[in-house]
């Protein structure tokens, strides 16, 4: 169910994971080319496919974050370019059409859910986080 | 070396927790004990201790995490409420005392440098992090 008036979402990828290869040109990393796949990928209007440097989740690459507005915000790693495109844009789809970034469970890709390295509360926390 | 005009830091904590033992009271989460017992110790006025229910970070507990102003975020694990109090605040404050969060290396506490689960670029992102 897609909600109305969603505030925008970041895409946010590490071009500088190497997915422990050896790679001497940087512009080969696969954290730089899942940025510049994602970066072609068709999103929605409001989610903007941004490239960072290292979340120091570097065991773990690729790394992607998603982030926006009063969402809860999630770092998902072991993504591999080549093969997952689609469950990115599946998994960042979904996120944004939430007003709180908590897409249920079972309608999360499953690599989301199995590869999730972060879950960050929003800036404003929700009442049922604070005690 | 502090700087002067800092923006405010949250310190969030994970009240979940339960560091992979079997506990039955919530009160007695090693997550719940940490908030607690940071919520007690002496860190600059700027600095907020707040408690959030779950980074999923969960086999790496406890967790907390460091973010305020226009600074890195930082999730940190592993932590013990028993015995790592004073390395939680010698971070925190150090972290607190920079303008974009990034601590110098070899000003971090070991266990920080060992036990990063993500760093988060700030909302604005800085110009060299973009590509």
């Amino acid at each position: 169910m897609t909600e109305t008036n969603l505030e925008p979402v970041e895409l946010l990828v590490c071009t500088t994971c190497k997915m422990g290869r050896a790679i001497e040109d940087d512009t080969q990393r696969p954290g730089n080319l899942l940025h510049k796949a994602l970066a072609e990928q068709d999103f929605p209007e409001g989610v903007t496919v941004r490239a960072v440097e290292c979340f120091t989740n570097c065991k773990g690459g690729c790394n992607i974050m998603v982030r926006g507005g009063n969402r809860y915000a999630y770092v998902y790693g072991n993504l591999d370019p080549d093969t997952q495109l689609d469950i990115i844009v599946d998994g960042a789809t979904r996120y944004y059409n939430t007003a709180d970034g908590l897409v249920p469970w079972r309608e999360r890709p499953e690599h989301f859910r199995k590869n999730c390295v972060a879950r960050i509360p929003p800036l404003t926390l929700p009442q049922d986080a604070v005690k």
